[in-house]
């Protein structure tokens, strides 16, 4: 199997794909520091036992905000019944560098990536070198975010299909050393049906896919009359959404493209799951309650947590107990009953 | 008096200069909103007074992390004799955005900024249009800030004559309704020249002025060799380094392009003020000892407090007193002694 990574000359290297491996570096430099010290996680390769503290790890959630992802961070615990040790709780590991917060449950960790492709990409590279370093095997990167629906309504959950510039390519363009290198932005195909047929029935909102676009600008850039400058008018805005409509553009955010371009060139799977804070054809100002908000941001959470279940149980590392609803890893319920036990007693108490 | 200001069509506009005016929105939309919400601060036109909160504001002190902006807020109450009421301490003004930092002494704002263009874009959007409602009167803005320094020591402080892009342009580029629009990234020359002079011969480091150049990737686009990628060798990145310092770059970081380019564009005074925590020249990772950098990362804030208490004290806001070398103000001095007694009272004290 192999798929096409970047090269430093901006074309299109074919190589060897490892989907049970460790992940790789592009970069020979690595190797030969002493000491490679993750400046902006406040970790290093020699301070800190990397293999020991993150080598469990199967899936790297991120989302905008430090509050989000400690928010994500207890309701995986929850979701996934992983218990902490008797008075003991999470803790942001990466508290000391001031720049992203980071928890970690069990095979979870739960970043924050700040706002924009230049935040982003600062997290993705040293959390590439943080997975390389802990030696974990094929571990499964999510975008968790809100963004500006295109012709879809507020709530509504959007898979990301591939991620797009303000040109609409699928491609990030950086410069390196003076000259412009691209790298194509995809997303992993399979990993996206899988987590579009986790939609429920009976939830009560769309889970759509499409192009997201990413801009570097969140008033003019994304065609916002509310900013400080805006010297375009209502029907010219209008004119560009529904262009970008036309083109299958269904949201509008700040990270995809660098997500999905980094991972890509590093050989990791990855997903961008995105919640609409609005629809940008009905307006710019985001009016909505904090308390509906508050609810739809966590159905992008509910999405990926339906996979990491899935995937634990499925792997024998949680088992599903019908009885009681409640999943079982390492030994116990969510109730904290042992497992075995748990169909029994659940029953009992109801 | 004139400036150029930006306009959509990427054309340079002249057009008139407020130099002791109100912030002047370059959006007539505003005016014609039933409120304004800036979403990433948390506050909002209509939902908070902001003349009464914010209308005696004249400083806006901008830095990365929301540790140094609270830091900073705490310094500049001990430097300007700011005395909070018994019983109060600071409180982070925008903690509900869950986006950025804000605290409030007196006439200064201190405000993290985040990470990179896209963050301090929108940031700069919303504290102009904060500006604009307050009805502040011609405000002061600071970037403080980190930066890799071109040839130049690890602890050294330097004043940014200018911002250029990747291509060494002066210019902040973004996408408008997908089409691209160029806006000069000047900084105020005079305000430049006032801090520089407010460097002391006593000062244990240099205080230097050049070309700032802000790109959008922290590892390949600074021709770092420790990211997860790399495709270039050590002589073509010192090669790289090298052309910059002939080119007058004096240090490398992510905001300053739209920082300049957006404080100009609303003709407001600015000034970016970074210490460089290691010269590029001789090496990518960051090894001097935490207290070190903390200690290096205070000379920006020493320059900018030095700045505003010079200002205060022209304005007759406070008064400094030879003897107990405390400023005072509000009738207080920062020994919390009333104005008048307190050069017989500090001398007593000793």
């Amino acid at each position: 199997m192999s798929k096409y990574i970047t090269s430093s000359n901006g074309q299109q290297d074919e190589t060897d794909y490892f989907p049970e491996g460790f992940v790789q570096l592009q970069n020979p430099n690595i190797e030969l520091m002493d000491q490679d010290i993750l400046y902006h996680l406040g970790l290093g390769s020699e301070s800190h036992d990397l293999i020991e503290m993150f080598g469990d790890v199967k899936f790297v959630c991120m989302g905008g905000t430090p509050k989000r992802v400690e928010q994500f961070a207890n309701y995986i615990m929850e979701e996934i019944g992983h218990k902490l040790p008797t008075g003991t709780t999470l803790q942001d590991i990466s508290r000391y560098s001031y720049r992203y917060s980071m928890y970690k449950v069990g095979p979870v960790l739960s970043i924050s990536h700040g706002m924009g492709i230049p935040s982003v990409g600062i997290l993705l590279n040293e959390v590439v070198k943080l997975m390389h370093h802990a030696r974990v095997q094929d571990p499964i990167f999510f975008r968790i975010g809100t963004s500006g629906g295109i012709g879809v309504e507020g709530g509504t959950v959007i898979l990301s299909e591939e991620a797009v510039n303000d040109e609409l390519e699928p491609c990030y363009e950086l410069s390196v050393l003076g000259k412009k290198v691209r790298r194509p932005a995809k997303l992993d195909k399979k990993l996206l049906r899988e987590l579009k047929s986790l939609h429920h029935k009976e939830d009560p909102y769309e889970t759509v896919t499409g192009k997201t676009m990413c801009t570097l600008d969140f008033y003019e850039g994304q065609g916002r009359l509310d900013g400080a400058f805006c010297h375009f008018t209502e029907a010219e805005k209008m004119d560009y959404l529904q262009s970008l409509k036309k083109e299958g553009i269904v949201n509008i955010e700040m990270e995809s493209l660098a997500f999905a371009a980094l991972t890509h060139a590093a050989g990791i799977r990855s997903a961008i799951v995105c919640v609409s804070l609005l629809d940008r054809l009905k307006g710019d100002q985001i009016h909505t309650p904090k308390e509906v908000l508050d609810e739809w941001q966590m159905r992008p959470q509910q999405l990926v947590a339906r996979y990491i279940k899935r995937y634990l149980q499925m792997k024998g590392r949680i088992s599903f107990d019908k009885t009681c609803g409640a999943f079982t890893c390492g030994g116990l319920c969510s109730n904290g009953i042992e497992s075995g036990m748990c169909k029994e007693i659940c029953q009992k108490a109801g």
